[in-house]
């Protein structure tokens, strides 16, 4: 039995998200029938954690184990021969039996766009939120500093998520401008269902000027998902990268 | 009569270039479909140059004139309703009536990308040009720098290249590397047919080990399309920005 690490990069668009859905296209799905293909062995492919529909990963990380035995390279490029264009793997390598790409994450890095201008954008239809009026991105930067830090994040958390505790680490946070496109990075030991998107939704109120700079804080000791703002567009969304302590996401946001 | 600046994007994937050719799908034609359904009139869309099937633009401009007034703001986004989400004018604005885009130019800058990685990348696809061997980029960086000045383009130019003169001036260029991606960024006052992806595959040779540091300046010595490398394919090139000397490309390249 070989257990591998594979790390993928998609365009989410064309899926129902990460997880195996009967009937749906999932990355999950479309992973685990390249595996099969490769090896003649239907096994589970799990993943560090579940994205949405829409949502975009450039580094996901994910895991399955195998009987056949092939090098790298060949689990690399054979996978990649039988997935779809939407879905690469990028590297595959062996790891130990027990690696398991959920619970070893070290740190994870979240990143969500938005282009603020009147006019649509051909070239980040599908990758950002786009909204006509300006956002102000210092307010931004500003506010979402609240969140930096170990907090209970029930306000920022989906009415169905369904991890055992709400209590999360974030490492650090940025709001940064690079002409029309605005982006929130954000990376933690780990993040509840939709949180990014909660965060970014209620950030976008500091940004339009709609709420003052302790928006987050106020949001956060609320302790309940009405106090927070709207969830954000899943479109905006994609998880930049993934770090089991071996300094893959170090300077990198 | 009002003659109208448009400053437009597009994803150019799905058209056969700017120029209208009949029966197929050109950015140009698009664009006086758009202006007919909005104005009511047929009239000519001239462009600051043509760009070709696959490649996209950040910033192009393109001129019209019409009879009916209609505010800058009508103008920008009665044409994005009309017009399809690969293209979108990001700006609109009355100009003199002697204004002629592609005369006008004062500055142009065209970017190419590489993606160098065994992976495909689905993030990238249609936007870069995938190489599965590690590019160079401090010796493509040195090599390009033999084309900054005014030169003779002939050895650069395609062999249906139908403008009067060879000669153009590079103002600078750079390549330059963001993880696996490579960028040439080039700013010049004009760029002869398919001159910027025959700069990119020859620099390619270059950049693979495949020719030496004085690569470029020998092939402009040539004067021959022979005696430059291979056109590099169109999905890396994209049209960055394009300046009227009112300083938009100030500092961008």
């Amino acid at each position: 039995m070989t257990r591998w690490r594979i790390d993928l990069e998609y365009d989410g668009r064309g899926f129902v998200g990460w997880q195996v859905q009967p009937g749906a296209r999932s990355i999950q799905g479309v992973l685990e029938d390249a595996v099969e293909r490769l090896f003649g062995e239907r096994v589970r492919v799990s993943g560090s954690g579940r994205t949405d529909a829409g949502v975009h990963a450039e580094q996901q990380v994910a895991s399955f184990a195998v009987e056949k035995e092939r090098s790298e390279k060949a689990v690399r490029d054979g996978l990649n021969a039988f997935l779809p264009p939407d879905v690469a793997v990028v590297a595959a390598r062996r790891v130990p039996d027990d690696f398991d790409p959920r619970r070893a994450v070290k740190v994870k890095c979240y990143r969500y766009t938005w282009l603020d201008r009147p006019a649509r954008s051909p070239l980040w239809e599908g990758f950002a939120w786009h909204l006509r009026d300006p956002l102000d991105v210092e307010a931004m930067d500003r506010a979402i500093q609240a969140v930096v830090g170990t907090h209970d994040f029930t306000s920022f958390r989906a009415v169905g998520c369904q991890a055992a505790h709400p209590v999360r680490t974030i490492e650090g946070a940025s709001v940064t401008r690079e002409g029309p496109v605005v982006r929130l990075r954000i990376r933690g030991n780990g993040f509840l269902r939709h949180m990014v998107r909660i965060l970014a939704g209620t950030l976008t109120e500091v940004g339009q000027g709609r709420a003052d700079a302790d928006r987050m804080a106020r949001a956060l000791e609320g302790m309940d998902r009405s106090a927070a703002g709207r969830t954000a567009p899943p479109e905006g969304l994609a998880l930049e990268w993934v770090d089991y302590g071996e300094g893959e996401g170090v300077g990198r946001a």
